[in-house]
């Protein structure tokens, strides 16, 4: 599912400040979100602040609705998340952004969803609350539990993004070696602990249980196999004792 | 576990801007973090910005380490997480905030753990990234896939927290109603129909399959049955028909 098909409006009521206005739009775009709705922001923004952290992202701004009232940002929504702090109304009935993330994707592939944020100083008041259809609160440490305004959309915004599961996290170029292919290289390199000397013959069994404990402590791809496999091989020959003079057991 | 008490280190490399490294410092208040080491940070960092954004956690910035090498800031650690960008060093082998959180919280029970963040303009180079134990990329939308750096901090500092299991999410203040009591509670409503003459008598079970329906949406607490049962009751009574005259079925 792609997340800039799907109708989700961030909504700011009152905002204060433009470095912050700037970060939200980035924010926005950093996930892949795109409409923004100002309730009655202040005038006086400073607009070069508001550039400055927006950067690439400056377009959403420009192309944010402006209205009076909350009530005209949410009219046509169906889910109305609202963020509230520590002491916000009916505090105990909100949810967190991860858990409300899914469900929210859900209801807007069916109506407009939005998530309302309140201005900086002091957040939404309880007669805006009151029109929420979810209460969200942040996870945060008591040390300081009141987040930026910015940040606060950074991680609604990331929530949905991640659960939209539009991200292709990085793989692997290679896949993982097979059994087979390790105990070539455990082979490999019991060979060289012989080859250069490394240790007496007697306990060279035990140096190996190190060795594939250390090789088998993370998932070796094919790849870092043929490399660790190499460098085993290039050891013994390096030591006057390679391919060219004797085969290396299980070699190919 | 408690994130305050685990030797984690967030690590700035060549940070150029004070208003983000207010914002990092509060990022990391609002996870429960403290530890901030600055490799060669810019010199003319702009100190009203950079108060202006931290508010509260200004001492995180006061106390904030400061050296001229990466090496040295991350010496004594054994994992060293470093972020890098869609474009980055070794980038397929990177992980998620998320994935990486519960690893680091176990490492960081047994030596000091460093998070680790290039500069604003370029990002880590090739020669620091090769320092690191695990690189990170954190998901973004190809619309515009480089994130501000301190929302950057915040991401991977709130997956941190959230994975250190220390927030106590808000809990409903009463238990879920048992059906035992939701049943009354239908029962009341049915002879509220009955009572305030909403609908023919021989449609009242069918509308009563919508008003269960409604009611079973989502989970009713205990204290969300009496609020409706005493409403329905009310609504009887206001009709005239209420307890007074005749006792309601199901009601004590």
């Amino acid at each position: 599912m792609s997340l800039d098909s799907l109708p989700i409006r961030i909504v700011c009521v009152r905002p204060l400040f433009g470095g912050n206005m700037g970060s939200i739009c980035r924010a926005m775009q950093n996930s892949g979100l795109s409409e923004l709705v100002l309730v009655s922001p202040a005038e006086n923004m400073d607009q070069v602040e508001l550039r400055k952290m927006a950067l690439k992202a400056y377009p959403i701004y420009e192309q944010s609705r402006r209205v009076d009232r909350l009530e005209e940002a949410v009219a046509d929504c169906g889910l109305v998340a609202m963020t509230s702090g520590v002491d916000g109304f009916y505090k105990q009935h909100a949810t967190s952004p991860r858990e409300l993330a899914p469900e929210l994707l859900d209801a807007a592939a069916r109506a407009p969803a939005a998530i309302v944020f309140g201005p900086e100083d002091k957040g939404l008041g309880n007669d805006e609350l009151k029109l929420a259809t979810h209460l969200v609160r942040i996870p945060s440490h008591s040390a300081y539990s009141s987040l930026n305004l910015s940040q606060s959309v950074m991680l609604l915004a990331h929530e949905l993004y991640v659960a939209s599961g539009e991200f292709e996290g990085p793989k692997e170029a290679t896949p993982p070696a097979t059994f087979e292919a390790k105990e070539r290289l455990f082979d490999a390199w019991d060979q060289c602990m012989q080859d250069v000397g490394f240790c007496p013959n007697d306990k060279r069994p035990h140096m190996m249980m190190g060795l594939r404990r250390i090789f088998s402590r993370g998932e070796l791809s094919e790849n870092d196999v043929k490399i660790l496999l190499g460098l085993a091989r290039q050891c013994s020959w390096a030591a006057g004792k390679g391919p060219e003079k004797r085969k290396i057991p299980g070699s190919s």
